[in-house]
């Protein structure tokens, strides 16, 4: 079976490196000629890696017709991009593929998962399913073939085993799951919370009020998506625990630095001012905050980076009134 | 109302300091003269908060007879005093008190939870209810007020009430509960989990690796805790996940120095030679790998923690084993 993995950003390399190691019939495309010529002839992807070696099976081509002919079609763009590309891609599939989605957030308009984007914009002759690869993973770990863990979650099960045979190896596991609404909205919202973490430590917070701050948004997460028909116990597990985790500890996290510099200076402005990337949860809290309202789905957390991003609220009255809401009890 | 703090540990002397800003009446008892008279003399607790002050309020005492005029004793003493100081202040209470439990672990050769250690060593007449008061919470960072939410988890909720409104202020939020068995197999377990985070970060891995650690030990905590009668969801709070994250990721933590130097060392020998402080979660290995055993429970990053510390198995033997287990869905 071939593999086209569509997006040469760091996860994209990452897993595509993954199937190289595990001897997979695998090609990246990539739109940026500067990154393809570096990664087939430097054998690196300096915008991302460094000067870190990744393997030299691997290839990366600008030809998107590689997609034709796909048996799997793992989409490795930003959310913002990925109905673009489905359409883009969709005459040129010949065969009924596995579509893998590794993004983790909503349609910018529509506030669609992406797996509803995707079977929405691709012809349902061309789709055997979606199955979502997500879980705590950063890409900067997985190209130096660091233990990880993360689920291949599908509405057909065979197609996630598919997935997850392919992928797993000594150094990447991966556990198959059915729950799609579940796992998306975990691995969504989740980076709201960890702009919210990255507040809190740049006002100077440390460990006991990163924890409480988990597990308190994990509850939010739990209960947006269970409004949704998600199953609780998703939350648990690796796109929502798991990812919640990784992405509220860690540097490498762009939400988390979102946060962080929002929280150093006490002020949105710096951010909005300065900023050129995609930070996925800034998107998300205003989708979070339109559609719990509507709901009526209780997010306090959500809605305090909610008012720090669009109302210049001051981070620093946000985390007191987080802590000052009435005392009750933690599950009422 | 009128609380003791019985041991002027970090723990207790930040429980103390919280009521002292809450304008409660609080005595802190401890064995160690020197201690108590760094507290009263020079409002500092210097082995453990180093020059840090701590409020002038703060009265301690070596005279353990303080607990007959208690309304309140709190225990914050290691798990394996806790039956010892129960047996010395029984025959001291003059009043039906609330005893409020802070430590984290199981009897050392019963294996009964702290609750149940206590309810068998204070005679009914002097216990109104234990209330167990414990969460994400270093006490490094609770002298320095910062924001830090934890339980107060009672079988008895009114007493919970008491405790919580006692503690709670502007920078300590106290949630109410009542799984007694879940919060506390939560607390204790974690130790554990901690031990292998400590080892895996001592071993050279990162986020991603931890970030399935503690998930996938967040599935062996409710495994452990349903068997005994706990709610699932109760893993899901500041005593189960919570609690998790902040002793898997922090230095602040024991348990997880102790993995770490195993981890760094890839043996445990180095351990063994030279440790000489309390680390909870070594006795809760053995305890929850024989227990486990006998009531046919899975709990593979358990076992492999006691492996390691009982049986000098290589710590990135370990590593691998968990990671090359069969594939499989992942709540099966």
């Amino acid at each position: 079976m071939r593999t086209v993995i569509v997006g040469s950003g760091s996860w994209g390399t990452a897993l595509a490196q993954v199937l190289c190691d595990n001897h997979e019939d695998v090609i990246l495309y990539g739109k940026s000629e500067k990154e393809v010529n570096d990664i087939n002839e430097h054998h690196k992807n300096q915008k991302f890696f460094q000067q870190i070696i990744i393997s030299p099976d691997l290839k990366a081509t600008t030809d998107l017709s590689v997609v034709e002919e796909a048996d799997i079609v793992v989409l490795a763009v930003p959310t913002i991009a990925i109905e673009g590309i489905c359409r883009q891609i969709d005459p040129m599939l010949k065969k009924n593929v596995i579509i893998v989605n590794v993004s983790k957030g909503f349609h910018p308009t529509t506030n669609e998962r992406m797996s509803e984007v995707i079977r929405r914009t691709i012809s349902p002759e061309n789709i055997s399913s979606v199955v979502s690869l997500i879980g705590p993973s950063h890409a900067e770990e997985v190209i130096i073939r660091q233990l990880t863990s993360i689920d291949a979650i599908s509405l057909k099960h065979e197609d996630a085993v598919i997935i997850q045979q392919m992928f797993s190896n000594d150094y990447l596991r991966i556990y198959t799951g059915e729950d799609e609404i579940g796992s998306e909205l975990g691995a969504a919202i989740k980076n709201v919370m960890a702009i919210a973490s990255g507040v809190l430590s740049g006002l100077g917070y440390q460990d006991n009020t990163r924890a409480a701050l988990i597990t308190r948004g994990l509850q939010e997460m739990i209960r947006y998506g269970v409004a949704f028909g998600a199953h609780a116990k998703t939350f648990n597990g690796l796109t929502g625990i798991g990812d919640l985790i990784v992405t509220c500890t860690s540097v490498h996290s762009r939400n988390f630095q979102c946060g962080f510099q929002i929280g150093t200076e006490n002020s949105v402005e710096g951010f909005w001012a300065n900023n050129t990337k995609t930070v996925e949860g800034v998107r998300t809290a205003k989708i979070v905050h339109k559609v719990a309202k509507e709901k009526n789905i209780s997010m306090p957390i959500c809605e305090e980076v909610y008012q720090i991003l669009y109302h210049n609220k001051e981070p620093r009255e946000c985390a007191y009134d987080l802590m000052l809401r009435d005392l009750k009890d933690e599950f009422e």
